[in-house]
């Protein structure tokens, strides 16, 4: 096994530990009894649970690039409702749980320059994304000529993290925000002056 | 000093020690350190942490209605943007901290029914008092006849708490949410046609 296998074995049973015992009460134990390695071996790998936690949110946002980057669809308007749903769809089973821990961590951001470091990186990333498709959009005509790309990207993700935070908090499920942004996208950013000013 | 004012104090005490320690490590002793009473005269009010930390979430609820029940402004436009500014503006010193700890206690309210049915009522009271405005705006020919006052509202609420996640995890101050907000109220549901079909 090599340190690429071992690291994703210690990733694999980070996810697990979080989904058992939540953030706040998570021990290195916990997540080396959900792994064939030994408390000693994790603290070979990483020197404390918060280099663990550092690297475990980088091994997410390298999953996060995978799973949003290149949506489907052929317009800017189908790519941007597919960046949309693919980040409120949670992919993952215990997703519930997992959601909560993720919570948790953000909760500790300020506590942690480490992790607000690697949980600004997922926003960033996420606007970057959502910027470059809204301005193919307005470049295409799809969308309108006025629009503030960057703000409008900020915008979308301050919602997307809304309703991250609801689903844990108060349980709500993503369906009302779901058919509010894609309203939002089709009434407020689509260029409804196409047909006339083609 | 009467029971009211004792519990007054205590909402104070566990106020200041929130700011000071975060939700996860805060003690019982913690809120006596920061009030004149022991731990046993908390005790003698609060059976558990628990219990007093779902008291100070209804001493919350109560200053938070205060706080954003019957906005300033004439009209219902101006009153929806009171109503967000409210709450995109903390009132209180050291507000970050305190920010931190109620995202920490959000991020527990899957395991604490007793803070899940907490956190749920000012959700729902914000989307009730934005949805009483909204349908004023509806019937006055302020906003758009066809909004969905109900959604709309869930859906500013979703914004409002995604800045506040926002805000704690990455520091993102909420000015450019306010802006985003304030444009969406204005295009998105104002009554463009008021003018023409006056």
């Amino acid at each position: 096994m090599d340190d690429g296998d071992t690291a994703d074995d210690i990733m694999d049973a980070t996810y697990r530990a979080l989904c058992t015992h939540g953030y706040a009460d998570l021990t290195m134990q916990d997540i080396a009894d959900e792994s064939d390695k030994s408390k000693a071996a994790l603290h070979y790998h990483y020197d404390s649970k918060h280099d663990l936690l550092c690297a475990f949110l980088e091994y997410l946002y390298d999953g996060f690039v995978d799973r949003i980057e290149d949506p489907a669809g052929e317009t800017p308007h189908e790519r941007l409702l597919s960046l949309i749903d693919s980040v409120l769809d949670k992919p993952d089973d215990g997703s519930e749980e997992f959601g909560t821990a993720i919570l948790e961590i953000r909760a500790h951001a300020p506590y942690e320059p480490g992790f607000r470091e690697r949980l600004t990186k997922f926003d960033d990333y996420l606007v970057d994304e959502l910027e470059v498709i809204l301005e193919d959009g307005i470049a295409d005509g799809t969308f309108k000529s006025d629009l503030d790309a960057d703000e409008t990207a900020q915008f979308i993700v301050t919602v997307l993290t809304g309703a991250a935070t609801e689903r844990v908090t108060t349980g709500r499920p993503v369906k009302c925000t779901r058919r509010m942004l894609t309203e939002y996208v089709e009434t407020h950013l689509l260029d409804g002056q196409q047909e006339v000013t083609a």
